[in-house]
Formats: structure tokens, sequence, C-alpha cells
């Protein structure tokens, strides 16, 4: 499965569906975190902010790896967390397309 | 320095001084961090914000050492941070506020 090529078409789409879904990830954290804060009232509130954060930044960090070897696994997996829709991924080769669903089953 | 003997009126007094400042630091923590989320704007901002209450939370936890051995080097430091006053000192014996404001002026 990571024997795919890549042609220049198709890492351009990849490109756009994994930056839009990183921005997308980005901007909801951004907003998460105003959203706790405004509501924190305590220590354990900004604490357990901190504790949100740093699970967040570190999932981010390990789940975006725009690696051509490892594309398919992240697309599959934004699908199952729904960050990504099918549409986003037409463009790319059909056996591309039928790997990353079947992963994003599991 | 630490070998001072505390008696059992000025442990009163050394309670509520360092409850007092503690949760004055933590209200003060809480509400600076609720500004810097509210002023947020990106993923950059988040993650200086993980930094800062990380930061807090090390040296709060750090710094509010109760052992007896501890205080009026705590105190001492309190009173450079000025998050304690001379005034809430009194009460305790001139021989301890006197090394609390010598430290404090280091």
């Amino acid at each position: 499965m990571h024997d795919f090529n890549w042609t220049a078409a198709e890492k351009k789409i990849a490109r756009r569906i994994f930056d839009t879904a990183l921005q997308r990830e980005l901007d909801a954290t951004v907003a998460k975190v105003k959203e706790l804060a405004a509501k924190a009232a305590n220590p354990d509130d900004i604490w357990a902010l901190e504790e949100y954060i740093s699970e967040h930044r570190r999932d981010i960090d390990q789940k975006y790896d725009y690696r051509y070897s490892q594309l398919i696994f992240v697309f599959g997996r934004l699908l199952r967390e729904k960050r990504i829709s099918d549409e986003e991924l037409v463009g790319l080769a059909s056996e591309k397309i039928q790997a990353i669903k079947r992963i994003g089953e599991f």
C-alpha cells in the first residue's frame, strides 16, 4: 500500500487535502481552547486546559505526517474522524481512494 | 535561620500569610490565562499559552513550600515579589520579620 506512486497532479491534490484538514483541526483547537478558557473558573480548570492543549498538540503533530508512504493512512484516519469527506478525495487514483476508505472503516 | 521556632500563634499567622498569597497568585494566574486565551488568534498563541500555564504551575508548586525550615525564604521571596506586604507579617517574632526582610532585599 505504501508502494503507491503519486503523480504530480495527485501530489497537488494530496497537499490541498492535507493542508485543509490540518488548518481545520488547528482552527477547531484554537476555538475550543478559547471556549474552555472563557469558562474556566479556578486553577484546576487552568491545569486541565494545559493538559488539553498539550494532548491536542501532540496528537496533531503525530497525525499530520506528510510522507507519501504514510498519506493513505493519514487520509484514512482523517476520513474516519470525519475531518475530510469522500468528495475531497476526487482526483486521486481509484485504488488510492479505495485504500483510504478501507482504512477509514477501521 | 531555619532553626527558628514557630509558636502556635505564629504558625497560625504564617498559614494565613501563605494561603492568602497562594490564593492571590492562583487567582492572578487564572485571570491572566483567561486574558491571553481571549486574545489568542492562532495556534502559536495557543502553544504559547500552554507554555505560560506550564511554567507558572511549576513556579507556583516550587515556590509555595510550607515547611517551617523554608517559610522565612518563602516569605522573603513573596515580599520581594510584592505578593505580600510588611503589614501582613505583623504578629511574627521580630527576628523572623528581620530575616524575611533581609531575604526580601536580595
